[in-house]
Order: structure tokens, then C-alpha cells, then sequence
């Protein structure tokens, strides 16, 4: 594979349209603006072809989450591949997937998402161990999210009590032989953001939880700024995506999206 | 839905076939028999249907690993869907998936297993936190595997340090109000199985690990015992599926499934 490493890809994307915004393309046929009218899988591949047209110069990468398009059975498949087709060239996807299986297996899922689906950067578990996570790393052009620390109330259950997610950002940290592990770590956690960013130096950060879930952007992009091009993703989905119900949503996106895109410029530290 | 818990279901197999044998359904186009020539994801449906149709007396369950379908694309998924029709509705689908994602897009995973596929179980990631789990759990007639301590050598990396592995068993155990809980534990783990079922008494065990990856069944099946019906079912996969690599892989199959069925029900403790 001829292509530079993927968090160089993200930095000149990001370089490039002047944006840390990765826009989420989460799709529910329930909630697509009232022109889409079937609300089926057709329609789903329709509306996320606007979303893309409407912002491609305005991102940095985007992420559908392919919990999405499974729900939806072999159409939603399908959705995902034309999805992914209306998405041009020099803007990374990341396959929001979050897999995580041992050996064999979780080479077949890194083959699934990086070779069937062709995607730039996957999110995994890290659960399972670090040898679990060899397969994905293996491609060495792509980037591979390992989950850290999430937005949801449910991270303390496991992730904060003896801090295991430090313990998971500095055994990732050790272990980023080849330089393409990063870490999600969710914007809502705004007080322990710094303290990962320290325990992983060097590892690029996705950040969920901004928009809806009401992390604070600034917070987290002054948190998790790194010394590496590409050390801060911030997504969005909902708040980009459904900005509008009705026949304006596409324009309606790119304002939304153009709103957080100049918000999140506005936190990067002076000199970067 | 107008049937009983899924354990109650995978309890009436087992008692049906006396088998705690589930057979996994994880096949590699590359290791089909010499008979299939093609080695596309027909062949793998065929393939499937052959190794079902010569066990599907002898086990309890069968687990196909989502990974192996999804490496070969939507045709692997429709292959997947060819390989569950041809399972006898009187015997449980687990599915293996590993899934573990936040709010509602737990629901859209969630929805995917036991909607789209209708699968009876599902294997989970503990990762993200209890309320992760809950779209899952209320689909109160299936059954909700949880990863817990793992048969790979990254065990060691997060799961086995400060006991995390007993940590994850003793707060599902207390968030089981539905009874539709289980846990993944790998055979491989034989010293710390015992431990495992005193901290989580009444959730059944799936154990993966005996056959190829050497775990000892004896060990794993004495020490996860418990009391509830369909408290253990041991996955075999490669040792039953590629039993040959010939013509008579289907008779070979059905062999290796009766020695460790035959196997697995001598070490079940007296008076169960």
C-alpha cells in the first residue's frame, strides 16, 4: 500500500480545510429530515450523501458508526458502501466499529474493515489485550482508535475506578510500535483529559461527546493537544447531521459544521 | 416474543442432545475441505450446512464469529444467513460479534443481533460500562454473554491485574436483574475459573479455549459448574469443523463432535 501513514493523512486533511471536526455519520431512517419520505436504507445512503457534499470541505475525517447501517440488515450494507463512495479521497474515514476479538479473529475483523471496507482508522476495544490489537496495527498505514476512556456514566464502572483507563493509555503507549495507535477519549470527561494526554505523550486522540452529549470542546481540545500533527480529532454527529428536520438539513449541516469547525480552531493553542 | 429465557432454551438442548458442546461456526474459505473448490462464501454456506446437518444431534449450540463473515464482505453475510437458516430452531444461535458501544448505538447493535439476525445470544465487550449493556438485556428472551476473562496471552495486559476479570464477574452478577447475564472464560484459564463462578454464583459460563488452543476441558467444565441449568456450554470450533481436510470432513466432524460431547458430560459433577 503506496500511501503515507494515516495520522499524516489526518494532518494534512485537517491542515488543509483547517479543521479538527470529524463528522459522525450515524444515521437513523426514524430521524431523517421530513423530505425522506421511505425512511429506508435507500434513503439513508441518500441523505448521507448531502451531509458529505454539503461539509467535505469543511472536516477533517468522518465517521460512521457501523452500528448503523448493521441495524439495517444487508440494505444497510449496502447504504454503508455507497456512504463511503460519496466520501472523496483526501478525507480519512474512521469505521467507528469498535471490535475486539483475539487472534484469528480479530484478524479477520481487520481485514473486514481495512481491506473489504477499505477504511483509514478504525475504533477498537482494548479489552482483549494488546496482542489482540496486533492484527489491526499490522496495517501500518492505517490508524487504530483504541478506546480509553468514554463519555458515557457507564465509564465508572471499569474504566475509572483504579484508573485503568492511564493504565490502557500507557500500555498503548508503549506498545504504538509503529506510530498508528491512538485513543478515544470522551469530551465529557474534561477533568481526566490532560492526565491521558500525559500518560500518551505521542498518541493522537479522538474525541466523541461534544454537541449533544454537551462535552465542552474547549476543555477537550486544550486537553488533549499533542506534540504530533493529528493529535486531536473532535466529533460530532447529531448536532451536524440533524441540524435541521426539513428540506434545509443539508444547508442547514454546513452551518452547524462550519460553527464548530471555527469554535474548535479557536481552542488550538497559540504556535501549534 | 412468545418464548422462553434463553438459558431455559439452551438448558432444554443440552438436556435433549446431553451435550455441553457448542460448535463454533467460524469458517476460512483458505481451510475449506479439498471438496470445495471455489472457496467463496457459497462454499462456506454450503460448507456450514454440511457440519450442521452432521451435528446438529450432538450439541446444544452453535456460535458463529461474526469476523468470519464479515471479512468476506456482504457476500459473507449473506452466507452467514444461509448458515442460520440451515440451524434447527430447537437448537441456540450465540452469536459472536463482541459488541460494546454507548446508548443508543448499543440499541442499534442490539437490534442488529436480535432483530435483524435473530440470534438467541450475543458476546459482549464489558469495557464501556453496565448501562452499555442494558439495550441488550432487554431483549429479556436472549441471552448476553459478557466478555470476562479471556483464553489469549493479552489476558494479561488489563484482565488479570489488580483481578479485574473478578470485578467485571461480581458487578454483572449484581446487575443481572433480568437472568439473562452470562460470562465468556476462557478454558485456558483453568486456575482461575473457580473464582470466577464464586464471584458471579448463578450466571452461566461460556467457555472457548478447549480443542486447538489447548485449554483442559475437565478443569473448565468442574470449575465453572453452577447451579442453574445451562450453567456451562464448552465451544469447540477447528477440532470439529477442519476434523479433515478431505471428502469425509462432514463424518469427521461428527466424530470429533461425539468425543468431546461424550467427553465434556463424563465430567459433569454427580446428581446434576
Amino acid at each position: 500500500m503506496e500511501q503515507p501513514p494515516f495520522f499524516d493523512r489526518l494532518a494534512a486533511a485537517q491542515k488543509r480545510n483547517r479543521s479538527l471536526l470529524c463528522v459522525g455519520l450515524d444515521p437513523d431512517p426514524a430521524k431523517l429530515p421530513a423530505p425522506f419520505k421511505r425512511r429506508d436504507a435507500a434513503d439513508v445512503a441518500r441523505f448521507n450523501r448531502e451531509i458529505v457534499e454539503a461539509t467535505a470541505d469543511l472536516v477533517c475525517a468522518y465517521k460512521p458508526n457501523w452500528a448503523f447501517y448493521e441495524a439495517m440488515g444487508l440494505e444497510g450494507m449496502k447504504a454503508l458502501d455507497t456512504t463511503l463512495e460519496a466520501i472523496p479521497d483526501a478525507i480519512p474515514v474512521i469505521a467507528d466499529a469498535k471490535r475486539g476479538d483475539i487472534g484469528n479473529t480479530a484478524a479477520k475483523y481487520a481485514r473486514a474493515i481495512f481491506e473489504t471496507w477499505n477504511a483509514d482508522a478504525v475504533t477498537v476495544s482494548p479489552y482483549l489485550g494488546l496482542d489482540t490489537l496486533e492484527p489491526f496495527l499490522e496495517y501500518r498505514d492505517r490508524g487504530v482508535y483504541v478506546l480509553c476512556l468514554t463519555s458515557n456514566p457507564g465509564s465508572a464502572d471499569f474504566q475509572t475506578p483504579r484508573r485503568l483507563y492511564l493504565d490502557v493509555a500507557r500500555k498503548l503507549a508503549l506498545g504504538d510500535k509503529y506510530g498508528n495507535i491512538g485513543l478515544v477519549v470522551g469530551a465529557t470527561q474534561s477533568r481526566r483529559i490532560a492526565s491521558v494526554r500525559q500518560a500518551a505523550p505521542r498518541c493522537p486522540f479522538l474525541l466523541p461527546g461534544v454537541g449533544s452529549q454537551g462535552g465542552s470542546a474547549r476543555a477537550a481540545v486544550r486537553g488533549a493537544w499533542g506534540e504530533r500533527p493529528g493529535s486531536v480529532v473532535v466529533n460530532v454527529a447529531r448536532a451536524v447531521t440533524y441540524a435541521s428536520s426539513q428540506g434545509d438539513f443539508a444547508q442547514a449541516a454546513r452551518e452547524a459544521a462550519s460553527r464548530f469547525r471555527r469554535e474548535f480552531e479557536s481552542y488550538v493553542p497559540e504556535g501549534r
